[in-house]
């Protein structure tokens, strides 16, 4: 049995949907991120950057004690090769998959997040970073454009977990002041992938916790009454 | 025979560090990001992302043609694979260096990224953006500190591409307006990675053709002349 600590964000849909997708079964640890449940002594010792997602692992393949791993990208890894499914095996398909993941992990994900933050989170309008990151946010959707309209059903051809980790973040393309339609292939590529049933089981866990971020909330998650070790990033 | 397609950054020092470490042997194709060398069309095959580092490996360990992996960390990781070093196989060391070299992709490098360019390239002081990633870059660096105080002398005992990653990172502590002697536990770290005279060799590569950034280079790597699939982000 796997432990899920989550919230429905974009980095923790993409450990729901793989963990849907491959059939593992796990229970689910509801973070509520706005109350600053990252920071608590338990879960720093799991993900000890404070963030979500985080998994811990009760069967892990060596038989050994339980397993901890933080960073989604880490377990997108972890999960693809204890389950030997969606991330090949062979050298060439597997590093194109890395090399794509990377690009989420290090671009995509960042990036839209400080995209979204400036148009939504921010308590006042700065034109320069507003749009420094949207043009940022469209040169990447661009990328990934581009790169599915070479001939690609998916991100690196078959189904991976490169698509797991980028779909969530496609998913607020419209809280990104983006619309699909200027990303033709993304947009092809994101009804594929939407249409998946384990994809929309990914999605569905959690969705009910979700309130909306007040005050406190956004002091917690942008702020400075975070622990001084565990301050504001989104 | 690797070519490695390459410019003094952090990211590119990643792979000049981590080659001269594993010894295999190289050929530099040194960038000119500032005259956008990362967006010729030959190089956009290499990177469709428009960023080095990449490299191009002639000699794959499967004896086909030239394998070319883009994002520093995907290269990193194919790099301990060809040579067996730097990081572990057995699964739980292994997953320990991918959750940290995934911390580094995608936390400590992209904020650190955004600091530095509010802090040095913005052309406009924007106290809210300012502050916002000098906080997020001091929560990072006490995540380290915190991490390496807990007796490890490298960020997963031993030294790995996880240190190879975040090293030249922490190098730019003094333009991120930070001084090590607020993180006691990175300063040492950081004295012990330095010491290395293959992360000296590899910080090396390229010295020379480094050149201070004028308004046109300005305008290739933040602005609006850049090609449209290409632009914006430091």
């Amino acid at each position: 049995m796997i432990d899920l600590h989550y919230a429905p964000t974009p980095n923790g849909w993409k450990i729901s949907i793989m963990l849907e997708e491959c059939g593992l079964p796990y229970t689910v640890v509801p973070m509520q991120l706005g109350r600053g449940d990252q920071y608590t002594p338990e879960f720093l010792k799991l993900s000890p950057n404070g963030r979500m997602p985080a998994i811990v692992d009760h069967t892990p393949a060596d038989g050994g004690a339980a397993v901890s791993i933080f960073e989604s990208g880490a377990i997108l890894i972890y999960l693809a090769e204890k389950s030997g499914l969606f991330m090949p095996t062979e050298m060439r398909k597997r590093f194109d998959v890395m090399q794509w993941l990377m690009w989420q992990m290090g671009g995509l994900g960042p990036m839209l997040g400080q995209n979204g933050h400036f148009l939504l989170y921010a308590p006042e309008k700065i034109p320069y970073a507003m749009d420094r990151y949207t043009r940022e946010a469209r040169r990447l959707y661009g990328v990934l454009d581009a790169h599915l309209g070479e001939g690609r059903d998916y991100i690196t051809g078959d189904y991976s977990i490169a698509d797991m980790a980028c779909f969530p973040w496609i998913m607020t393309h419209k809280a990104q002041g983006l619309t699909l339609d200027d990303f033709p292939n993304v947009k092809r590529w994101f009804a594929l992938v939407r249409a998946r049933p384990q994809v929309q089981a990914g999605l569905a866990v959690g969705k009910q916790e979700k309130k909306p971020m007040d005050e406190q909330a956004r002091k917690i998650m942008f702020g400075v009454d975070a622990p001084a070790h565990a301050q504001a990033q989104q």
